[in-house]
């Protein structure tokens, strides 16, 4: 097993764009809406269902809850049915060199041996310009928008992980891409990779 | 203002070689122990005294808080006044280019042009081996001694900037100086420093 970085990162940080750059200069693939797509076509769910129950805690809400418990009927959620078809797609696509973004894939993949866990991040500024550029303006601002992502994919790491999200400890490497800038990001990881996990 | 690296570290994780080491390619000053015998000069305590309580939380006994009360004769502790002074030569020191390492000088410092805030960690295994390769066998045993010296330096960095030691958000980069090597780490400051900050 060698090659393989993951990404975690803030929403709005371009950890995703990082990972996509860093696989494309070392000619490796990059895997993030690949595996909602490999989940959805395994588990039947939508794609859209996926992308927000594979990665983001519930709202706690009386209806989220009781969603949520209407929908066990074999004593495991529709998350906990996509974190395990998750795990499995990411455990299948650590077999050779690429950089997978998101779904918890440092803590899936933690302790084998080749593999750079990374976590992006950047102050609320540089990301509110961000997500607004990139995903448009919605009714809520964008500094709220973003703390509610973060708060979502927090928990849903803490839930399946029993670890804290963004604990620098927890990486192996943590950039601030808002002060670094994008392309030095990628320029660094490229260089750790190259010379060997 | 520009030019000024900042390292925070967790104990035994080579945090202060590597500023050591980055500040010698740069030809800028690092300041480590320096802040220590300014301190004692200006304050007339103990360089021993001042490295226990200028980055160390007390430990919680009955007679570590009877002796904290006891020292406090103007409605300042001694940890206060050594705050004071550490963070006033900090201050002094970041009007011209060098690595400071350690004494919440991120927090210091934070919001400044030209800093850079760097975290450096490791596992535990790794700052293990350093330290009783650094600073010799002791009768706790190495692990304990991460474990203490860690949580100390959290308590004493949430007294002064009521904000988490350690988490990623913080810093503009964090290493793991185990997996990356610190040859590595000191090509990776280096190198952005060179690129402006």
């Amino acid at each position: 097993m060698a090659g393989i970085i993951v990404i975690s990162r803030q929403f709005g940080s371009a950890g995703r764009t990082i990972g996509k750059e860093t696989a494309k200069r070392l000619g490796i693939p990059c895997y993030d809406r690949e595996i909602i797509e490999q989940v959805a076509e395994n588990s039947g769910f939508a794609k859209e269902y996926i992308e927000n129950q594979g990665e983001y805690a519930s709202h706690k809400t009386w209806l989220g809850r009781a969603l949520e418990s209407a929908n066990r009927f074999d004593g495991m959620s529709n998350q906990d049915k996509i974190w395990v078809e998750q795990r499995k797609i990411i455990l299948g696509f650590a077999s050779s060199p690429c950089v997978i973004v998101g779904r918890c894939a440092d803590y899936i993949l933690d302790g084998m041996d080749g593999v750079l866990k990374v976590f992006i991040h950047a102050d609320d500024k540089f990301r509110a310009e961000r997500i607004v550029r990139e995903y448009g303006e919605q009714t809520d601002k964008p500094e709220k928008r973003l703390k509610d992502k973060d708060k979502r994919r927090a928990a849903y790491y803490k839930k399946y992980t029993e670890t804290e999200w963004g604990v620098a400890a927890n990486y192996h490497i943590a950039l601030d891409s808002g002060k670094l800038g994008i392309e030095k990001c990628v320029d660094i990881l490229t260089d750790i990779y190259k010379s060997g996990l």
